[in-house]
């Protein structure tokens, strides 16, 4: 068996910063201390440097089909990003059709990732219709593929929007089968209505897929879907929160004791709605949903995830190119992808606008780059912690040097980067996904296929475990 | 230097639970993992047990005089009763008194508290009024013992109630010292005004020690304090929170960012108002200011502590007999000593009324009742976590057993405890503190004085660090 | 010209009560003043009485097909009833049909009502799906008809229920064409859910009705359609408001300055949930939707009208008899036809619960059984004002008397009274149309086709008011 | 008796809009109606102007001592001032004194006015400190004068500041009077130590009478009244708000219930923070406390106004010259009296800015500028309605025209206008107090000593009347 020993690094898990080496046994963590014997193991040396948990990603669009066209990175380029951005699993949203099975779309998902991913990865399901027929299967999935989260879509009317009687629904199954509900939470109607208008009007460049998405219709989505889940006594988890509006309804319901968590992205965290504005179609590069958001709501965020009110970072990943894809919608921002590259740059854009701007402490920055994620996902302890027992997932960081972000240096297949020029202090090094570099002084040294997929436990309230969990 | 292992335990943290060994040399947990060799060192079996960080009761009042009288447990016998209740640290109130120089007010804690302490310790500092000989103190005080948060009190008119203007002065102050204000949040004048008139109306029982202390004037105050702390871009802690009405002004300055925490405490968790009206006088016992409460705060306040609105849970153990001390007050509820036995209890009631009953994870468990301290009071990661490094701070509790709270059993010096005949899940059954046993088996092993007075460093907000926090 | 004098009286305004005598010439008030020569006037005295405006009823549902039956109260029955309680114009629903032109909808209810009524009326126009068409109706509708108030619901799936789209563009709508959106708020779709459920586990009692319309559902809706109000900048009145979930999402987006307008009921005011489990199937009396609440949420209704969260009273007046329409629901409680009469009973439960009791001033009264409707629907000061030039809409009520609610004693068709053996302060002795007696001293002297058909204004924000309604 | 007559104007109240002419006997208003008999009237054609019940102002400091200076203008000069801006009458605060028989002061305040007003006023009465002497005055007070206002000053520290203990007894004492309690809500203390400490560091420009004072405080102190009124279960009315701090502690305590009203004034609508920065020294002309907040504060006032959360607008006129008064705090701006003229221009700012600019309706104009006074402080329906019986307090207003607000033709003593230059829509033209005209055709015609001084009833809860109030 392998035995790597990472020594003199400054440990940081969501608890406590200290001192100590790792010693690691084939894929686990076998030891926490000093003074490892170090004859016939691969030696780290971390000096200077801090050991994360490797990043969970709970949110990523590899290889996914969308308006006719499908995402430019797949589970190998994608993942590959993934690891040099210190991100060592990856949670992918697995498509199903409308009377297709399900097995058969997870199946899809299966075969598109197992031979290239080069970190561990799993799918979350997405739920268009929610009857008797699907109702039937999902005992089946979560058994098979440890499959225990659900996403829903308010919004995308005619495509993936599903109905309020699909989401409550989808809510109490949840509740009996131990999974998290994860939500797009943006008002699918008044987007259809706005969107054509704006066209009726001519309106067509970027800008107005900002416009015809406010704010308003995230906050609006969001509070009830949040009061759905209060009402069914469920758990929701709702997907990339962008704005003032929608963590109001967030922290409102946990206030009430309702099991409600929310996920931004570093694109809210650090870019905003005037980028959508480039000239010469750039704002393109920009489109997300829901749409980049005045500035103000950057502040906004970083305190809500200082005062617990949202609980992770999900990169959305959803990679077009600007040449060839973005400009599907040239003459028309409804025609144009959703998304952008992130998977790479998410933690260290965390690290750098967080940590080291001095928003968030390293216990927080754990937290919600690796730790809650793996809480949320039932991966924890295996994944998402330094422990003795968990799998060494481990990510050696400098966060003594800046480097510039550019399309030039990253590891994505898309042809530009969301982040272009931009400074960031700290840089991961060193990548190991179960016990096994898959980045060494920052090249790529894993393989395609190297990566596993991970079945996940049912879902435990943070707050409320059931006995499961406990000695007794 | 003295070996302890610590083997086939279920370690919980306040980020996962694992199973491992601990090996401890010295003091200090120098290695986690497993097959330590055994030879020479002091094995102890933690099988089918968990292993917590030692517990820290950031809030008790011993040897403490009150209204003509002293509280009853010292710190020999009130550290004896929190090691047996899991508790391996307490943070006591130290007061000072007008025109005496603070120094001399600490030095007599440093008395009445070394030669005695069982458990390690160490001091807050009431702020009875600000001025310009106080404040000239502070940095000596923070320089010389480590003394790094400040109390005052918005109740007792006339006794230690402080002004609006010493509140903020002290809050400023804090926030250039790097130190937490603590404050007693009860509206003093009102109190003042409603007791007067009790009394003037013959109204005497214990009960109305309650009735003249409305929930509404706990939370104005703490809502007023929160308000100034904003303004001062200051730090708080909120002692003893009992009711809805604080707990909303909390987390209402949360939200907006404020680095405003909460603690509440065991008795507001699992007794209510009707206690204070038992018959022959018996109330005084459940005579604590803020006074207990309507019984539906309890759910709320489990509710904020799960939704992270609520950070800690101290005792404010503050012991009087009922026999010669509460009965100062037979005539007159003014005159029961306000207080009673909780440093015993703390750990044991959490876990029983809080984990086992499904309301809280053992992660928040721990967070509550000592990571969290550790943190805002500039203790971690030296105490309040299992990490190599940490003093070994340990817990082992069997989770599989119950037992019965008594007076008869327990370790305080009270003629009486406030959950007499409480059966509670969970028992502590070894203790160590920096590595050696106090407790051991249930049995007390520590010898008075072999409790260390900590330093602590100045207040790093949890979610804001500086600098120095970090690694460059 | 007929020539009547109100003597005696106290009047009653929505600001201020006074004493003086009225002098009404045909149809109009023409002078407020004192000792008017009586020859050859109708003199009415009014000595220890009340003279209010009459009272406008802006929600009835009269002789309207619902779940295979018609409501059993009609215009002549039903404005009968309204005027012997003290309510002198109604405003009905107006049910359209898919593909039917406005036109056509609009014409039968004015060939039910004109040759019955004997008070005023108007309608209100039901938006089943927004399109083209429809909108293209809309400015002729308000020109020819004076309607200027369109109700969509969230609620009937599958039946009325609209989506949100034709709900956003109904308000869009209504902003240009100067009309105020009617919002019947609960999520349709789970209570489908609900309602489906209930059934399959042969939960068929009237309680159910309750059950599967929780106040939370009702809440969520209230919320969503404030929030499409306040991002259309356009205004809404949601009817029949029963809870506290409700009110506070009207209340908040009021706040932010959201023409945002309450309607309850006097049931919600004064009747609870307890009543749909009386034996017998007799619940099904009380089968409104949304459904009667806990009790607690009376006194919060109360409150929401002194504080202004809510502006006024309908009756919802939607009668069925128990015996030959209630029980089309024995076997089944989502066949009972919902709602119940009201119409004869709201002024005087409102007076006897809400002043006579103290809840509410006199003029609060007078703000929220007439004055505020007249102002939202466009009918001020024509109606709901006791001012030279307004419409002499009298009613004479004396408060010194008890009188007990029975269905052997109202003038409804309908074989039950929700309020039986209930006593009432105050009691309405005579009522004046357009200065002519439809009820005096409690006799029925109106003739049926007396009651006149008003075309309404437009709009007016009661706080931010065009040009049109001042001087320049 | 004198009769007049106002024919062809458009009458403007509370509740309506409506046209028809007034006939005066004497007083009093004895008929509302159309064409009475002119001979031997004086006849008032109003055409194309409306007439509004006269302005109520329920804030001022007529010659009112302050830091050793005395305000500007006396009863005379400000009320033919007042007359002139469409105020009738003015509540104007009675300076008491430690040690002073209230009596004493309440006799220099009617011997500085008799004599001079020329429109009606009454007073507020001050409450420096409750105790026994206090409250067995205040029956004699009441009964005596009809003072029913008390008001209580949360700043000014070591001046006119009550602690909590002396609000608190103040509210429970007008709970059981039938008085309303008045505050002025900042929190003293903070803005003791802030002042200080600016001029400590030698700031001592008036803007720094601003950032001594931030809204915080403002809010803070609002909160802390508004919930010592909930728990008193009295009634509160907080003078000048002056910024969104305050209004959502008022919102807040109107919605749980409690009667809370708020009053904001005139330069807290159309001035704002930066005009105290005018160079040489003439940001003193702007120095009020609570000091001009910034800019976005005005529309959330007028919002709050609009919804109902604030009830009044009061000018808080206290005139100081610039050169002469003002100039005392040239070194040291705690030393600038506070305090401007505001008692002319109230009613006609309001109507231009609220009115003209459609940001409020002709009947919240009438309510916020006299209805709801009138009903607040006791003096309704005799005040603030046009109706049979009433005082006949009229203003004739024409709304077509524009005016330029100057000191150069203002009836203030004092040697500046805070609204210098600025153009107003609309103008008074005659002013009727109790049938007399004081302004004609904006020529004073008044006399010192016509004003009349006016005792007030108890205190009636706009919402919840007592017994007295109504017909049994």
């Amino acid at each position: 068996m392998n035995t790597t020993i990472i020594k003199n690094g400054t440990i940081v898990t969501a608890s406590e910063t200290y001192e100590a080496d790792i010693l690691i046994k084939g894929e686990t963590i076998v030891q926490i201390g000093r003074e490892f014997p170090e004859e016939g193991a691969d030696v780290i040396d971390a000096a200077g440097r801090y050991v994360f948990p490797g990043g969970i990603d709970p949110h990523t669009h590899l290889e996914m089909p969308f308006g006719g066209t499908v995402t430019r990175d797949d589970f190998e380029t994608g993942t590959i990003a993934a690891a040099h951005g210190g991100t060592t699993m990856v949670i992918d949203f697995c498509l199903t059709g409308k009377d297709k099975p399900l097995e058969e779309s997870i199946q899809e998902w299966h075969d598109k990732s197992k031979d290239k991913a080069v970190v561990d990865y799993s799918f979350h399901l997405m739920i268009g219709e929610m009857n008797e027929t699907v109702l039937n299967q999902l005992p089946g999935i979560i058994e098979e593929h440890g499959i225990t989260s659900f996403k829903v879509f308010m919004a995308y009317k005619n495509v993936f929007q599903a109905d309020d009687e699909t989401l409550f629904e989808t809510l109490l199954a949840a509740k009996d089968l131990g999974a998290l509900v994860m939500v797009h939470a943006e008002n699918g109607d008044v987007i259809h209505y706005l969107t054509e208008k704006a066209l009726a009007e001519g309106k067509t460049e970027p800008i107005y897929h900002a416009l015809t998405r406010p704010p308003e219709i995230e906050g609006e989505a969001t509070g009830r879907a949040a009061q759905l889940t209060a009402l069914a006594d469920s758990q929701l988890y709702v997907v990339h929160v962008s704005c003032q509006e929608a963590v109001e309804k967030i922290a409102d319901a946990r206030r009430k004791g309702a099991a409600v968590f929310g996920e931004t992205c570093p694109q809210y965290l650090a870019l905003d709605q005037t980028y959508m504005e480039k000239p010469n179609f750039e704002g393109a590069k920009y489109v997300w949903s829901p749409p980049l958001r005045d500035k103000k709501n950057q502040e906004l965020l970083w305190k809500a995830i200082q005062s617990g009110d949202l609980q992770t970072i999900g990169s959305d990943q959803c990679s077009f190119d600007f040449h060839g894809q973005k400009d599907l919608g040239i003459d028309d921002f409804t025609k144009i992808p959703n998304g952008g590259p992130m998977i790479e740059d998410r933690f260290s854009i965390i690290y750098s606008e967080g940590v080291a701007k001095g928003r968030i402490s390293l216990q927080k920055f754990v937290e919600i780059t690796s730790a809650r994620a793996a809480q949320l996902f039932g991966l924890s302890p295996q994944k998402g912690a330094i422990a003795v027992g968990s799998d060494a997932d481990l990510v050696i960081f400098n966060p003594g040097v800046t480097r510039t972000i550019s399309v030039d240096t990253h590891h994505m297949a898309v042809d530009y980067n969301a982040f272009e020029g931009m400074e960031v202090q700290g840089e991961v090094e060193t990548v190991l996904v179960r016990g096994k570099a898959v980045v060494r002084n920052k090249e790529t040294v894993g393989k395609p296929g190297s990566g596993r997929y991970m079945k996940r436990k049912t879902f435990q309230n943070l707050n409320a475990p059931t006995k499961a969990e406990t000695l007794i």
